[in-house]
């Protein structure tokens, strides 16, 4: 049986499509790969075996499925130069509402990968992908599409993918940074970052069970204001360190009291 | 061969003091298990079968090495009402200094071990320890001390030992209560927090390998305003959560225009 979504466009030859090519073109018919680079589309394609184009106007109009799966900073502008009259059309970003491609056909969504890739990643088994669709057939079809690549799919809506994205920002990228200030406090002292890392595995396997709010530990929890005076005194020389201590020990208190309230 | 350290008197009978005592007893001879509950003081020492007080008077003056595994909170409480003339006294607090012993005796320090310890919990194999002893001789002989429970002995000074506890708490308490802010935002969407594990566990396999602060990814780093703007206003709502959003965006930006300087 040939698949609903057969013959797909891929828009894009980074990390992300990459490794959704591959995953995709066990099951799909990738016909076409574009990108903004000649060499980028061209290595992409190679590996597909399909043709490729760095000329949005040279995208084939017969294709099934059309996945913008370019930087998020790109898919606005790529998106507000394609022409696909009700085709379906797709993007794959976190940050990005599905609305940013309305106007392009009345069947248009976002499959978002819960995944950070780099060069050369692929996709990996159980991957969480939030599927969100403006019609309910586009949205089945999704789903299937993310079931073919092992995927596991969410369906949320505008506003929920939204939030989502909004608790991505600050469970990855704002712990990164946390994680970025203690190997500079570390690599002063030349101490190797390597000894936290038991203690961050740690977290990391009880969060998986708990609430995280339930087994915060440390000085301000415990309100213990000398070690707090101390560690803001080590910090008086940053004031960029000193600020994010500071707030960071307030809203953990805030967060605490709000509890016991 | 008798250890340097044979007899040891232990005072505490919490979590870190049990998992201690678990790992001290195989190779030391425990002879006593004080706490300020008798009743925990007497669950502990029927495990490793010695005896046990709830009085610090009580303390039995000919042991080797004491060592002071009660909360931090408590720490320089017992320190201050324990006479042990020229005795091994230690504690294993990250947050204290070993000089808050030190009018105990002149041979005192501070064996801490970088694990998070719940009921229940056993040490676990290479579990760093920071080792800070007054002097080298006991620095040698908390060294064996940590070898022999198959931890990984750190020698550090008091200072270095206390930037290394403010990293801990930037890599391990703070982000811990970023992971509580996630967690409270997909609660009030009804979505399941274990969709973001597969992102945390990519983050901390990445760090394992490089500096946290070269992989740095999202809206912040990419100065993606669009997107800062939209959850700026998601969280007007809540001050605490946008104070601590602004100001991590904000910490995020100085890092990178800091770095391309």
């Amino acid at each position: 049986m040939k698949h609903k979504l057969d013959k797909i466009v891929l828009l894009g030859a980074g990390n992300v499509a990459t490794a959704l090519a591959k995953a995709l073109a066990k099951k799909h018919n990738i016909v076409q790969v574009y990108s903004r680079s000649n060499s980028s589309a061209n290595k992409l394609a190679k590996i597909i075996k399909c043709s490729f184009t760095n000329k949005l106007s040279e995208i084939t109009p017969d294709a099934d499925l059309y996945i913008i799966a370019v930087t998020d900073d790109a898919v606005e502008k790529v998106a507000s130069r394609l022409k696909l009259k009700n085709k379906k059309v797709i993007h794959t970003s976190g940050s990005i509402d599905k609305a940013v491609l309305k106007k392009i056909s009345p069947n248009y969504g976002v499959v978002w990968p819960l995944q950070t890739f780099s060069k050369g990643s692929i996709l990996k088994r159980k991957t969480p992908f939030v599927i969100d669709a403006s019609t309910k057939q586009l949205a089945s079809h999704l789903n299937e599409l993310v079931e073919e690549m092992n995927g596991k799919p969410i369906h949320l809506n505008s506003e929920k993918k939204a939030k989502l994205h909004l608790a991505a920002v600050f469970a990855n990228n704002f712990t990164n940074h946390l994680y970025g200030v203690a190997y500079d406090i570390l690599k002063n002292e030349k101490i190797a970052f390597d000894v936290l890392l038991p203690l961050i595995n740690e977290t990391i396997e009880k969060i998986k069970e708990q609430d995280p709010r339930k087994i915060q530990t440390g000085p301000a929890i415990r309100g213990d204001k000398k070690t707090i005076k101390n560690q803001e005194a080590i910090l008086s020389a940053n004031p960029q360190y000193l600020e994010l201590y500071k707030l960071l020990t307030k809203s953990i208190q805030l967060t605490t009291h709000a509890k016991k309230l």
